[in-house]
């Protein structure tokens, strides 16, 4: 998608957030209406008050609730220019669709008119036989293009740039530069950084707009070009790209191939569906759910892979919590003769689980935004170890007090839950502390290491340290 | 901090990104070392081969290993235009250390050079007693400015707006209007989107700068102008802000006060921190902790501020907790009876809880990134229901077989588990999917409901459900 050209198009109306999606709202359900009555003109009548980001999220809601033909005989009745803007915008399962209703004439007009990053993002959601049929009917010279950014891998830097940048050479001065611009005609976010080029391909130093704009116009080029760049492999992985733009803040950053040779840029917009991509699969990961496409939006995924995403860490932990059982079981002795033992079991594994998570989640997060590194584990476990015997110390007195006074059970019950409390919360704090770092550190996904696991390994823990602990001051032989 | 003093100040080297990691740890470690015997040119001269953003970086280590009076030293004897940059890219605690330990001059010098964004939210960060002397340095025009945007909220689109932006008129040409770009000499990412105001400071259109470059030099800005813009008001939450970027994919967007007057912009560099500190936000309560100051680094927040942030929520799920240990003695007479049922009784408590908190983390990521609705719910609801369906019979069966054939008990025992571990998954599930819609419709932080408060509640009802399975199924009164 291409910045500029939203500044351009768009039909998006002044007024304040709420009133908007308020109007939002309500022109969905008239346009509904309208499509229930076939009303079609109207229809389109009522879409193109909206700006292409705004269509876009309309014909999303029209295509759940009204239908594929509906969607596709409203999207055919746009303007030829807007209804490839709005396509762009679509979620991928929703180009598909669209794809498979209209024409192959439509098809063609809509791929070559698509920005080519954007292009290439369609034909990557696309079944083989479509993407066939549509690199037929393209040029030679783009079809070549298309199917070298087609060969990398899904989530690398290569995957999301585009080839269309502006080249401009060291020994052009302003005024010859900035003619070059204006003849290429660009008028997208891709403009504000121009690359100059050395030799053949490979890439020298970068120039922005903003200087060339500010500098007099008999400058050479090669006095406002800076060498020192920062720059992405093709293969850098898409996280890799991500951390780049947030920690130098640009609006582009040129990516190069194994030999050094300048062959696409990625733009900050892109960026942003990036981190929230990613982010989101941290999130998923963190609570045990395994998405290996994270872009899908939930209500689009099927009822069986949501099954198959959730299945492979609730296994992992029944048998987990099978085996804590069996633990458990080893201390029948014990629990048949002091009962009660039993009501507090669930306080010891509960409070075991949640202040591990809560250690888990504040390392994983500080990992992945890189507030803590490797070298920081002895600061992390000492600054654990600390919160952790406060809490502990806490928690104990809070449920000391209880079970004494509230309960009215005997103090060796009460100093049981106690004492396990305070040996739970501190192993389970280090341990929530640790886990993630030693994922990190053997090349595991740290996220991984949040809720599911914290929980199985400190349940297990828990209830051995607490009917150990009653075994022992209770005085009953195991 | 502005995207093209990067592109342009920068000293990166070309290389790639794990290369680079692994130079800059070593070389951070021969700073320390010449740190240590008071080297300083030389640590200075090491430290200049990196970029801005990297010296910040470096500094914030030196700082944390080497101690604050070390780091002052060598911050002093950076060039003064690099050490106005490496400034605005310190966290705000590291800033406070700074400006306490350099002279007054040193002070205004920063102050002055640094741009208006990045000078408020230092300011922001500063004791009242230093902003007060840095006001008194500041010339009377200026202070005015920087008390109105003191006064914005926080989290507001005021906070995060600079007041450096292009204005145009809109009967100027092209030419006249590139002329004026140029005078204005701003090479910063807020160049790229000129601002075209009516009357006094009402705004009346936006033009981008690739558009101006492109035109001829006789066309009217009104020509390229376009005044169905998107914007934003002063006080819009940030969360706001992130979203309208995310959604339009623009570079910059412009804020106006109550009367609709352009006041400022914000531009996307600045939001792609908004993101990462509201995603931390979130992720943070999803496991239960409450961080106000989230954008406080891990290591950076003292014992007790770690124990205040985690201890409200551990104390409600203590309660929460002895409730359902309360529940469970009722229920002494079946446990005493069949002891066996202890055991099971953590498989079927951490299976509700396990399989609620990923029910209720996709919902609330989907609601945070608007991939839900509230209208949606019944969707939710439905799918949540089918996929509880399926996963609990899995597990059931799985469970069944485990306790038949390898613990070796009772069909009726077996048959307990099972049957409330079908009850309770089921249950689990559409709870972690509905409770967050409710918290949305109640205008409560769906994130809140995550891990702590799925797990509270499904540990009371599974424990219920189960011992009254148990008590019916192997008839034994409660």
């Amino acid at each position: 998608m291409t910045i500029q050209e939203n500044n351009t198009g768009i039909q998006a109306q002044v007024m304040d957030m709420e009133a908007k999606n308020q109007r939002f709202e309500d022109d969905l359900e008239e346009m509904l209406e309208l499509l229930e009555n076939s009303q079609y003109i109207s229809a389109r009548n009522l879409l193109l008050k909206y700006n292409e980001v705004d269509i876009g999220e309309m014909l999303e809601e029209v295509l759940d609730e009204a239908g594929v033909e509906k969607t596709i005989i409203l999207f055919r009745m746009l303007p030829k220019n807007v209804s490839v803007e709005v396509f762009s915008y679509l979620p991928g399962d929703d180009q598909v669709k669209v794809i498979n209703g209209i024409t192959d004439r439509e098809i063609s007009y809509i791929m070559e008119e698509m920005n080519f990053d954007d292009k290439i993002d369609v034909l990557e959601e696309l079944p083989a036989n479509i993407v066939d049929k549509i690199l037929d009917q393209t040029p030679r010279e783009e079809r070549k293009l298309i199917n070298t950014f087609l060969k990398y891998p899904e989530d690398s830097a290569g995957s999301l740039m585009t080839p269309d940048y502006i080249s401009l050479q060291e020994t052009m001065t302003v005024e010859e530069a900035l003619d070059h611009i204006k003849r290429q005609g660009m008028t997208s976010e891709t403009v504000y950084t121009c690359y100059v080029k050395h030799g053949g391909r490979e890439l020298k130093g970068i120039v922005s707009l903003s200087s060339l704009v500010t500098a007099e116009k008999d400058t050479k080029v090669s006095d406002l070009m800076h060498t020192d760049y920062v720059y992405l492999n093709v293969y850098d992985d898409q996280e890799d790209v991500a951390e780049a733009f947030k920690k130098y803040g640009f609006l582009a950053i040129p990516v190069v191939d194994n030999e050094n040779r300048l062959v696409g840029i990625v733009t900050v917009d892109d960026v942003m569906d990036v981190i929230e991509e990613e982010t989101t699969e941290d999130i998923e990961r963190m609570a045990g759910v395994m998405n290996d496409d994270s872009d899908v939006e939930y209500l689009d995924i099927g009822v069986f892979r949501h099954v198959k995403n959730r299945l492979p860490w609730l296994l992992f932990m029944t048998v987990t919590l099978m085996i804590t059982g069996t633990l458990i079981s080893q201390f029948e002795a014990v629990l048949s003769q002091v009962i009660v033992l039993v009501a507090y079991l669930p306080l010891l594994m509960g409070t075991g689980g949640n202040t591990g998570t809560q250690a888990a989640t504040l390392v994983i997060r500080g990992l992945s935004v890189d507030e803590i590194d490797l070298k920081d584990s002895l600061k992390v476990l000492w600054k654990e170890f600390r919160v952790s015997l406060i809490l502990g110390l806490v928690l104990s007195v809070f449920n000391f007090a209880k079970i004494m006074l509230i309960d009215g059970e005997p103090m060796m019950i009460a100093m049981t839950v106690s004492l396990s409390m305070i040996i739970v919360v501190t192993f389970a704090k280090i341990l929530g502390g640790m886990l993630p770092m030693l994922a990190k550190k053997v090349g595991v996904d740290p996220a991984l290491m949040a809720t599911p696991m914290i929980s199985s390994i400190t349940d297990m823990f828990s209830s051995c340290i607490y009917l150990l602990m009653a075994s022992i001051l209770l005085g009953v032989a195991i």
